[in-house]
Parts: structure tokens; sequence; C-alpha cells
């Protein structure tokens, strides 16, 4: 397709972002061009935002930015099978090479030569964005444009949560950001409980037990909330850690709750090296550490959308806000802000 | 415990069942005595009660019957530690050695010198009940007496659905005897979709649709079901077959709408060996095909107990007739007959 | 390239070959030419010479048959990474769409648009083969002409095998067939034991025995073997079976001797539906049968290439034939006599 | 059995051990006595001896000590089956509930409620020992004493190894004391590789390659140690790390060669918490951490016999010096010495 589009970019090596003019991407062998209907705003986007340290590593300005989105197929490149024009889809991030030792055992999602979408190519902060069909992820055309928006970020819970099984089992969620949300309402839809949500946030926490959680917890107190925890399980503890936050109060809990032979799933990511009591919380537990980064391609994203199908999973409510992509700046000013409920931000191009 | 008590007993070689007044069973090392609050009716009882081939040649008159129930702990053995007089307790009918190569591998429910609570050794159709420790599993002392009842053949449920991950996944229940209705509630509280229920018999398949099936066929006529099944899941097949019905043609189906990679979950009891299309139900489709019996001990318990505590399974609607337990002949003209909805039959001694 | 070459082909809907000049295959996008090294005759390709029910149903000649080889890399088609002119490869015969919800999900191996070389698309019995990037596996230069040549049968072996853990379980190997043969190998390299090698031919059990089973019988005294087996097991049977025969008999002793929550794994093709037990052998068993087609990709070429590197597997003693492939008759002429030892024939263009 | 025996006890809480005459151990229900034929030093029993922090706050005194044996059955308790008078055990040395929540889900051997042999009741440095029926495992009466006698804490090795399938994986083994030696052999004979065998001590290095290390590495060039596995392993890192040290530098470099999605197995117990670089050893790499405490009950102890019994494993060469146990001061010198080869040191009552 000619001609061009609006798209949100970093221009320069600096915090902020712009509203820019740019060609609409060619696409080539294997690519999709994809009109996109609805983006949403990733604690990555932030970090690329406030351009931090990570930020200035990884990013080369210019870019455009953004990488959870749906979109419909307006232009197919040659060799791509399977899809059609005016097909919904969502987008993988993950760009993986296919080729590679890790690819070519089921673990594309973490590939060698990973590349990420809006951080190593342009992103879907944008009218179009292209991508490799090996991406794309079809829905029903009549799946809502809400839900096929959040499916990536809602795939980082899902794969979480269910790399193992969780029906039945006592889950304590740590940190209530929009992914800890989205991991209560998976593991109320497979049947999990007790679910602790645990976070220093009370609108979070609120959000966290209207979407599932069976109990919320003050981190903030967290003698207290490994009491609650330990009380609520006969003292055993909790079946599945799910830690979300990345803090390393909150891994502490989490190793002190998680019960012999359990599993604690590591998804936040710490800012630093975080010190662990490898004797009393893994070898003496025989605990299980499971890392979880991205989402099984395609597994996490074929459970993630029986859940929605089958009537027990719907993200919406986590979606609190929306705006046009031209007002980029008040979404990032929404999602960094701490004043109410807020969850996932959205924008429509 | 002194005296007699009123039990239900297979006293001769021959159909029906008798009640009859006995001793109180004594308890040894290890055992406990179990006042019986509720006692439900399977399949192996209606065998037993028509004096059916298998039944003439596995049990010895006299007998009490029945290994369905919950009751409170009114006496324990030397030896027992973790439990009190007062508990409120469902049993474990699959009495295991806990010595054998196959008990010491985790597999004590399939124990090579299995005994079968009112198979092998006196039932629970009787106002108390013996039982060792191993096989106790005790409540909350807030839970239901009904869905306490229930526990065991409800397990055979939890343990044929959950011994692979479900959630997210589609489903074809074969057959919806009470058994199939508790995996399709269980499927439903763990996420599952679309979740099919196939049965020959329209007040079955309107119960399972009640209880959480997302489309209900017809087995009569099998190649619609086949077709509505493919259609459902894109052509692809369901992820899971639950074959809870023993008919050859459910597994003849169950296997043609099975998806290649599928799971093939093998619990109910044919009458005769099967014909197996190997080559294209099993080897070209990568499928594997589990064989349950009982429920693993005690991992099926704890599964089956979080998923009532959080509030996602209820099994009480499957229980449509209660009796009590001097009812017998009643209960078991009930649960033989196909008028009305039948689930399962409960007795109160 | 430009040019012909020699190459192995059913010319005609008729039993045989001939061996014919034909174009070097030309090569697109993704694809790499391949200069064939060593090749090697299975079952399938003897049901095409034969040209059986199967291979009338299937094969559209004219059409270069073989699908197991080795080779050097002489041109690589546009859109290809990770491989240079020169590579010795290996080729995976099954050849996956990548975007089928079986590719999309780990299992390319059994994709629904499988495509199989030298069944679907001209073979490996040529000077040169053309295959996509996808289906090729690069080899240590090192590397023997004769071990690459038999990687993809061997890999059946290796996927069969290592499907589930198998180190220190004991394993009836029902069958002893090249693939079989490759079996114990890869059951003895893997700490497997005892290893039971099962058949009625007296020269593949001898050849078994060589390769590291533990045990021979004879599979035409069933009941004698089935004792022995149960014998050394302590009458709990063996932990795995692996039907490598498709023959009935043969699946029926698999079952009989399989212990209580073993595997029985089920890769040989019998001609016709088998009738199973299902009561016995698979539910009151516990039992897992886990249908095998092809190798997964790659994780069992690269489990494979680890046992070759470790020094514990060599497969090279499995072929005991070398012919030129422009003595393609006299080739199928040994691999179809039953007279003395015949395992692997290979073939050198 | 009445009558006093020699044993060797901590008789106060000092460092140091005595050899004491004490009375026979009477046994109960459900336990069994055995004599003696072979016992083995463990670090554990070091630390006792030199009455370390964790000696001082765990072991009260006096106790007869050791946990690692075999021996004869001279005496039966009531109610056990399966064993007699004169058969030929190893004990497994953690002493279970068996009603707890992990005993009841497959853990007995992470108990909450967990004795350990030695540690918590009397011990096998005596010419008696009792044990409950559920901790003795039988051997075939023709095993080697010296086999049997080190069954225990090679166990801890056949767990750590093949709690996920090794075979034809590379590994990288952390620290070569006795347990690291017998992983060698167990991943060697379980097919792995290249097995790299990591420690400081050249005499433990030469030992691991004579035990089956494809190639070992000085720790305390531990730089040049990474290097040369990732340059083995095509950059890609090994399948498999066991940490068998507890040394902090061995757990940094066991996570940085450990490949994408593969997995860390944490035996060796550090003395204080370890700082884990959670982002990129984990989380990015998608690994898992598995933390590995005693054997389990008893899956882990049937591989080790196949494994014994298919001719694979041989653990007596890791065995380089044997006492007579009124030695024990000597044996301990030994085992505490770091001059020449010292693997495992065995005591004969």
């Amino acid at each position: 397709m000619k001609g061009t589009m609006k798209a949100i970019a970093k221009q320069k090596a600096a915090p902020g972002a712009t509203l820019v003019e740019v060609p609409i991407p060619q696409i080539g062998n294997g690519e999709l061009l994809v009109q996109v209907r609805g983006a949403s705003i990733c604690g990555t986007d932030v970090h690329i935002y406030e351009w931090d340290e990570w930020a200035q590593s990884r990013i080369k300005p210019p870019l455009v930015t953004g990488h959870e989105c749906c979109g419909h197929i307006v232009e197919i490149g040659p060799g791509v099978t399977g899809f059609a024009e005016g097909d919904l889809v969502s987008l993988e991030s993950h760009i993986p090479c296919g080729l590679c030792a890790v690819c070519r055992t089921g673990l594309q999602h973490i590939c060698t030569n990973l590349k990420i979408l809006g951080v190593d190519t342009p992103g879907v902060y944008a009218d179009y964005v292209k991508i490799p069909a090996i991406c794309a992820w079809k829905h029903d055309p009549k799946m809502p444009i809400e839900i096929a928006t959040v499916f990536e970020p809602m795939g980082n819970a899902v794969y979480a949560s269910l790399c193992e099984p969780i029906s039945g089992c006592s889950v304590a969620i740590m940190g209530c950001g929009p992914v800890g949300l989205f991991a209560t309402m998976v593991c109320r839809a497979a049947g999990a409980g007790p679910i602790y949500a645990v976070d220093i946030d009370a609108n979070r926490l609120e959000m966290a037990r209207s979407f599932g959680a069976h109990e919320t917890l003050d981190a903030k107190n967290g003698e207290e909330a490994i009491r609650r925890m330990l009380a609520g399980t006969g003292g055993d503890g909790v079946d599945v850690v799910l830690e979300m936050s990345g803090a390393p109060s909150a891994i502490r809990t989490g190793f002190k709750v998680l019960r012999k032979g359990g599993r604690f799933t590591a998804f936040g990511l710490p800012s630093k090296p975080v010190e662990i009591d490898f004797n009393n919380d893994i070898i003496f537990k025989g605990a299980r550490v499971i890392g979880i980064n991205g989402r099984e391609m395609f597994q996490t994203w074929y459970k993630m959308a029986g859940l929605v199908r089958s009537g027990t999973l719907d993200p919406r409510p986590v979606i609190t806000h929306t705006f046009a992509l031209t007002e980029f700046d008040r979404a990032m000013t929404t999602m960094r802000s701490r004043e109410g409920k807020v969850g996932k931000v959205m924008l429509i191009p």
C-alpha cells in the first residue's frame, strides 16, 4: 500500500513521544500489512516513553513504538497461506528467526535472535503495521476489538498461570498491575482457588477482587499477608505463586508462602539481582521456579482463545481507559498515574 | 463400639438386596470407625444388585455393599494420627496395600493387591463402616453432607478430566451418566470450552447442558455429532475426549473427533473387547490414550476440594433423588429407570 | 543448478522401479538443493516398489522416490539463513505447512497439511534433491556419512523410545526390524534395562542381542515370551512397551506384559483394525498408549545428536548392506529377503 | 532381639564421636530390625562429627548417628507384609508420616513431619538399626553389599539427574564430591552428553573423567569454564545444570552456561542466601529451577535398580576407602582430607 500514515514515534534519544506522519510500511515475502484497530500500552512502552536506562540501551530512534494491538489484514505478501484480506488478527510481538536451536525445540517465543515489535522493529502505534504471517493470530470476525487488542498482554497471564495445571490449586498472585489482573481472571476462569491477590495499592486490590480474587492482601504488611495465606491453606502454603511484580519483597513473600513441592512462577522483572534463600525456599521445599517471558507460540493463544470462547474469560473490564492514538500523551499520563483505578489503557488509531 | 446396626447386604448369590441387622465393625490398628451420614449408588452397585456375570465372579455373600459415602468419625484405632472423633470424612473406596511396586511409585489407587470397599470388604450401606485411616479424607466441618457424599464418584470425573491440563481446551464428553455429568461440571469449572456432551438420552443431555455443556449432541446420530464437533473446532477436532460410557460406538466417535496430538481418556468400561483403528485413530494422530481407574490418592482429592472451595464446582444438582437407606429397593428402581432426569441417587442411613 | 541427474523413479502405476535421467530440481524461496551422499530404504519404499494397495492410493507416478538420506548443500534459495554451501545435512522427510493449528502447537511432524518427501514430492533416490530449509538438519562436518544417512529412520526409534523417560526402565521391544533394532540401541544408550527384544526371526533376535538387548524372545511362542518377561520383572510387567511391528499378536503380547501405570508406545502400523481389551489392557492398568509418527521437529534430532556425540549411540552396525544407487533392484531384493541378517540397506548415488 | 550392640554415637554436645555399647533397638508395629552389613559417610555426618552450627541446632545427644547403609532383616514387626527374615535391604533415610498433605500428594520424601534416620532417630553406625518397613528397599539377594550400601546417596544423584529426561542432553555437573561423582556415572549411564564436570579439585576431576565425564573443567577459572561449555554447545549453553556443590560461584557459573529453556537442578546447599540475576538467569531464559532434596519414594529407587540391573551403572569405583566401624575416627579423617582421591568412605560393622 502506498501513502503515509500517522504514528506515535520516539523521534530522538530523550523522554516523550511525537505524533508523526510516516510512510506506510512496505511488506515482503511472508509478511502481512495490518490496519490497526486497537492498541494498548505496556510497561515497556512506559520505559521507552520515560527514556530510562534500559530504553537508552535498547531503542534506536527514530522508531514507531507499541507492540500490543489488533487490526484487519489489508495486504498479503508472497508465500503467505491461511490468511485473507479483511481477517481480524492480533499480533504476537515476539518475532522469532525460526531456525535457531531454541526455535527448533518449540521455544520460538524466546528465540536466540528474537526481535520485538515496537522495540526492534516499527511498532503498532500507527494506522498500519507490518508483521510476519507467523506472528499473526486470526480471530473469529465477531471477536470484539477490545478483547482482540489485549490478547498479547493477556497471553502473558495465560502462559504464566497455565504453564502447569492450576485448576483446583491455591494461588498467590504477587502484584496486581494489568498482567496480574489478567492472571486473576485467568486463574478464576481455570478453577483455581483460593486466589490471593497481593499488592500495595488499594485500587488494584479492589479490581483484583472484582475480577475473581477470593482474598486481597496488603503487600505493605507482608507478615500479615503471609500469616493469612498460611492460615487459609491449612498451614501448608499455596500450590502456586505467580510473581507478577518484580519487587524483591514480593519475591520473598512468594517463596515464604509456597508449599512444599509447589510452583513459583517468575514473570515480574526485578530491577536488580535478588537474594534467594536457596535452601529453605527451593531445595528443602522441592520447589520448581519457572521463568516466563512472552507467550508460547501458539499453545498459549489456543488456550486463551478457548477460555474466551467458552465464556469463562472476558478481559474487557481490565481496560479502564480508552484514548484516541493522537491523545498519546494523555494516555501515558493516565497509565503512569496511580490515582483511581487504572488497568489497561487502550488507544484507537 | 459394641452393638448392632442396620445395613443393606447381598445375603445370597442371587439378585436383590436385604435389609439386615449386623454387628458394628470392630476396628484395629490404623483404622477408623465412621458413622455414615450419606451414601450414594454407583453403577457397580447396580451390577451387584442385578447379580450379573461380573458380580457373580467377584462378590462373596453375605456382604454389606456400597462404597460411596461420607460420615463422622466415632472411633479411632491405635497408631492413627491426624484425625479426631467428630471429623467429617469422605472415604476413598480403593484400599491399597502400600508396599507393592505400584503403591510405591505413586499409584496406590491401582495397587496390585487392591481391595475395594463394599466389593471386597464390608461396605457403606450401613450405619457404620470401618476404613483404614489412609483412605479417609477429612473435610472442613461446614462441608454440606450432600457434597461430601459424592466426593468419591466426583473424584472419578476430576481425575479423568484433569489428569492432563484442560483449561481452554475443547472437550467431547461421551456419555452423560452421573460421572459424565460430574465431568461436565468439572470441565466447566476448569475453563474448558467448547464442551460437547454426547448421549443417547435426551434427559441426560438436558442435565448436561444445565451443568455447563456448550452443546449437546444425540449419540444416536453419530455422523451428525461428528460433523458438529468438527465444525465447531475449525475442522481440527477436539483437544480432549472423555469417554465415560464404555459404548463401542462412543469410543469410535470419540476417536473420530479427536484432534491430532489430542488426549483420549478411557474411563467407561466396554462389556467386551473393542476394535480400534490403530493407524488412523492413534498413530497418525500422535494421540495419547489414557486409562483412568479410581482417583489419584490424593492429588485428585486436593484438586477437587480446591474446586469446591473456590466456588466453581458444586455437585449437588447432580443428586436428583434422595431416599432413606431402608428404602434401598425403591432407590435402586429409580437408579435403574430411564424415565425423567436421574442423576445420582443418594441414601440416608 | 542446471542439467540432468540420474534417479530411481516409479515411472508408472505398476510394481518395480526405473533408473531414469531427469532434470535437477530447481529451488525457490526458503529451499536448499542437496547433493545426496547416502540414502537408505524404508518399509514404505518397499510398499511403493511392490505397488501395494496403499501405494496405489497415495503415489502419483512418475515420481522419484526415497526419503531417508544425507548430503551436502550445493545451492541455497532466497530467504534462507543459517546454512552454507558445503554443509552436511540430513533431511527430515515430514514437510510441514507451518501455519495450521497442529504446526502452531509444536507438532509440525504431524501437520494437517503434511507432505512426505519421496511420497508427495520428488525424493532422495537421486543425485540431487530439493528440500525446504526448515527440514534440513546440519551436522558437524566430521559426521560419518553412514550415520548421517540413517538419522531419519533412527529418529523414529529415538522419538518412540524417549517420548517419555526410559532410563532405568524395563522395556519390551516388539519387532526387531530396522527401527526396532535402532530402538534397542537407543534404549541401551539411555540406560534402560532389562531390554527384551521380541521377534519371530532368529537373525533379527541375534542382531538385537548384539545391539544391547538383555534377553531375546521368540514371538512365535507368545505365552512363553509373556511368562519370561513377567518373571524378569517380579511379576509386575515392563515399564515400557515399544510396539514396532504392527502385528496384532505383538500388540496383544505387549499389553499383556505392560505393568500397571506403564507406557505402551504404538509405532508399527497394523494392516487393519485391532481388537483391544480396553478394560484389562488400558483402564484397570491405568496405562498410557502413545501414538508415534515421524519425529519431533527437532527435539528428537537434538537428543539423537547428543546420544551420538556422547559416544553412547552408533547406528552403523544396523547398516548390513550397501549398494550403488544404480543397483536399486538388487538392494530391494536384499531388503525384502529374510535370509541372513538384514538390517538397514544403504544406497550410494 | 535382646542384648547389646556396638555403635558410633554422638555422646555429648561437642566435636567427635564415641564407640559405645548400647541396647539393640526394640521394634514395634510396622517396623523391621536390620543387621547392618555396610554403612557409609555423608557430608551431614561430617557436620555432626565436627559439631558445627547446624549440628548444634538439630542433634540431641546422645544419638547413634549415620543414615546410609544396607543390611539383612533379622526381625519383623507386627503388620509388616512383603518382607522376610534374611532379606537384604537398603534403607531410605527419610522417614515420612504418611498422612500430611505433602505425603498424600506423592512427596513423602519431603514430608511436613519428616524425620531423618541418624539425625532425628537412632542411626546406622551400629550392629543393628530399626526402621519402618515403608523405608526399606529389598534387593536381589545377589546384590553386592558395596552397591547396596550406597543406594541412598546414589539415589540423590539419580533423582537430581533424572527428575526430568536427560538422555541425549548436554550437562554441567557443578561439584564432584561423592554425589557429583555418582551423578556423573548416572548421566553417562543415561546417555547424556557432553557431560562437563566442574570442580576446584584436580583429584575429583580426574575421578569424574574416569566415571564418564566428557570434559573436566577447573572451577577456579570460572570464565574459561564458561567459555569452554558455551563453545562445546554451539554457543547455546547446556541443557541441564546439576548444581551439587552449594558454592555461590558454582551457582552463578551454572546459570551463565544454562541454555534458554534449560533445567537448573539445585541440590548443593549454600551456607547462606545467594544473589540471583532473576531477569537474565531465569526469566528471559525461560529456565526451570528444580529443588532436589532426598529421593522420590520410590520412583527413584526403581530407576536406580533398573540402571544397576541393566549393567550400565556400577557405583563401586566411587567407594575409595573402607574401614571397620570401630575405626570411625580414621574414616572421618580420611573423609575430611583432600589429599589423594577420596570418594565415598565405607564402614563395616
